[in-house]
């Protein structure tokens, strides 16, 4: 058994543990009451506001404590936003920010507000210049994330801070993915994080607001957190993140090492294991634990599946496990290959021998899920035929289409075109993936009677 | 040490205990996970979820959990205000709600709607012929406690819920007090609590929305928790706030009955030990464990100092603990007293000994702090002076102004007047409640020079 998705949630850590156990008979009284087990649940909560703060990089009354990292984000967001409402109302984000992120966008976009999602290159990073570029008079808020939870890339935060910085624009980072592994680099204005990315329990958040960032909390408040976080604290859950965070960057260093060689091994490995496979996400400026690639001819919920059942737990931003049935904003916006995608995200601890045992599993994995679905082998027999092909892969979900036309491109001579009807919307993400990794000729798509057409030209 | 605060929080229930430790190991991972780890986390999920809905009476999937009962009731008010918005913005509360009810009627008259605070007799309960009567064609939500926090005071809920369903109107019953001790009668439409009132951990509340309801979530969403509560679950306390809300209801009737005995110990003892106190709130429709009076001259954060230091922690509405230096909102919609307010909520299991021992210590330590703050003696000597007289009690603060007032009656025959000006808003309210625990006649408050002049009439 092996757990490779510490990017969803990592296990609890025992110093986390530890620290829930002994405040659950100190912590549960409410820190607002002026009695002793009161007291001393302000005590509590006091000392863990400023512990995680050091482990931030801000001042403890700067920081206040949400019940998950994703009302951190939409907290912080809205507060920003309607703390600079005179300014304007237009939003900056990332394309490839998490969903907790893009849903605040579209709250404030649904509210008449404007937002501009700025693109990232082929490796999942924002270019600063680009980032620049979108900042207006009238911009209220910039986002971007420290790192990206699907494929790992860090982005360029401090280079965008000085941009921000210069215009006089608060930066939200939303830190959720970096924060065990140290500070967020760079002149930020509001961080955001979630316990449970580092080995902290469930139920706690965090939102970092600089002094001087205006900030109008919204919706209905109380008296808790600065009056930015209404409700009860979570209390012995909020020591217990505050511990294992101390906890977890005592061990950083070391661990971000031994995990970096861990996943370069993967990142190496993979492509010379199994055939037609595209590695995705910066192959140096990314986090230790996290790599991600993408298997053609494979549909990501049953190799998922498969590997499950051969011990292995990870993720997947492939179209075919999501139900919405689009593939993975990040993979969209990066250009990359979403079909049979894997995400390895290894959590501190990880055994050198579960990532041996996953190498050696995963080619027969993806082999016997190929085969299921009829793939084509990895080199096609060029057999000559008609110039053009029709492929209809309607109401055929991902990979079908992809297989459809990796098994007829063979069948036009080159300079010949295969024209794939598809209504999946992965394909129009995944045609021109596999254009790009076999050498093809990417034409373009154009709609159909049913669905959209996408051209496809045989170059060799 | 005895700790009688159960209304705020009660110490976690040993089953709570149990199930947290129990689901830490198998409850951190990401339900929403194909994984074994993620279905792991499913079923937990699942089955906290089956049990909290047969606790509550509703089916598993109207019922979603929240971070809090606070957050639970900001979802609930919003979702169903804009779920009903083609009907109108009319909402009605009682005035006698939780804080985080009436910060969100602020929250919905900040944006515009409009909302009917209903008052409540001076045992702190609605009329439901009142509360009907509040009913209007654009209402678009009523809300109503199952019992209040403060005084302990059960609402008629099932009348008030059959006068709004006879209007079509949903009735959201805030029964964050009173879940622990059995469902709610009658047929609301939405219901929310909390389970740290109940021994369940802190982090945890849960929102129900009968089938049927017009229900459309604010703010920005994710697909957890049926779209109404964003965040990755706080799956470990989810657990416990379940097991432990089943373990309290099989001990609820006994427990119920032993604890009614003790508060009506309290309610019964305190006014034959203690002179010069109000005993307030319902004496027989009640929650079986808070017991809640007033204690004319005594300032009440000194005398829960002073019973703090005695080994009881307790609360109080009183004005002079709150930050906001105004009487509790629940004292105040009552007209009864708000000076010395002591709430003593028991938590189930309290020992007999420690309740004897509170009565014991208890008029010790209000002499004590009357005498500390020059108190008049119980019975005053009647002395002839002028028939007029006034008071300056301007820049002092509670219970100062009332206890001047007590010193000087006497001093002026009957018929004759004192007239005490004072600007701390607690007069208001302590004024006229001394006067009628006196037989003092209260004759009414005008604008003075600078504060209020409070006009009180010997009569005896």
């Amino acid at each position: 058994m092996a757990y490779f998705d510490a990017a969803s949630a990592a296990p609890l850590h025992p110093v986390a543990r530890q620290a829930l156990l002994a405040s659950l008979d100190e912590g549960w009284a409410d820190p607002a009451r002026l009695y002793r087990e009161g007291r001393r649940a302000r005590l509590l909560l006091d000392a863990a506001r400023e512990a995680m703060a050091e482990c931030v990089g801000c001042r403890p009354d700067e920081l206040v404590f949400t019940p998950s990292g994703t009302r951190a984000v939409h907290s912080g967001v809205a507060g920003a936003l309607a703390g600079r409402r005179r300014v304007g109302s237009h939003l900056i984000v990332s394309a490839v920010e998490h969903s907790s992120v893009l849903h605040a966008a579209e709250a404030h976009e649904a509210g008449g507000g404007e937002v501009t999602q700025v693109g990232v290159d082929r490796a999942g990073a924002v270019d600063p210049a680009a980032y620049a570029a979108a900042l207006r008079e009238d911009t209220a808020l910039a986002c971007l994330q420290s790192a990206n939870h699907e494929v790992g890339t860090e982005q360029p935060v401090s280079r965008v801070a000085e941009a921000c910085r210069a215009a006089g624009v608060p930066l939200l980072v939303d830190a959720a993915q970096s924060l065990g592994w140290g500070r967020v680099e760079g002149d930020w204005s509001l961080l955001t994080g979630s316990a449970h990315k580092w080995g902290g329990p469930s139920g706690v958040g965090l939102l970092a607001v600089r002094k001087g960032v205006r900030f109008a909390p919204q919706g209905p408040g109380d008296e808790r957190e600065s009056g930015r976080a209404p409700g009860f604290e979570n209390l012995p859950a909020i020591v217990a993140a505050a511990a294992s965070l101390r906890a977890v960057r005592a061990e950083a260093t070391a661990e971000a090492a031994r995990l970096r060689e861990l996943t370069e091994r993967i990142r190496s490995r993979v492509p010379e294991l199994v055939p037609d496979v595209e590695v995705v996400g910066d192959p140096s400026r990314r986090l230790p634990g996290i790599v991600t690639f993408s298997c053609l001819y494979v549909d990501g919920e049953t190799l998922l599946h498969e590997l499950d059942r051969a011990g292995f737990s990870v993720s997947s931003g492939s179209s075919c496990t999501s139900s919405t049935l689009t593939p993975s904003h990040v993979l969209r916006a990066m250009g990359v290959l979403s079909e049979g995608n894997v995400r390895v995200s290894l959590p501190p601890g990880t055994a050198e021998e579960d990532v041996e045992r996953f190498l050696e599993v995963l080619p027969g994995t993806v082999a016997a899920v190929r085969e299921k679905l009829g793939a084509p082998a990895a080199t096609e027999t060029v057999r000559a035929a008609g110039p053009d092909l029709v492929v209809d892969a309607l109401g055929r979900r991902c990979p079908i289409p992809v297989i459809e036309l990796a098994k007829v491109i063979g069948d036009v001579p080159v300079g010949g075109t295969v024209r794939v009807l598809s209504d999946d919307e992965a394909a129009r993400l995944d045609i021109p993936a596999w254009c790009e990794m076999r050498g093809q000729e990417y034409v373009g798509e154009e709609p159909a009677e049913r669905g959209t057409a996408y051209l496809v030209r045989r170059t060799s």
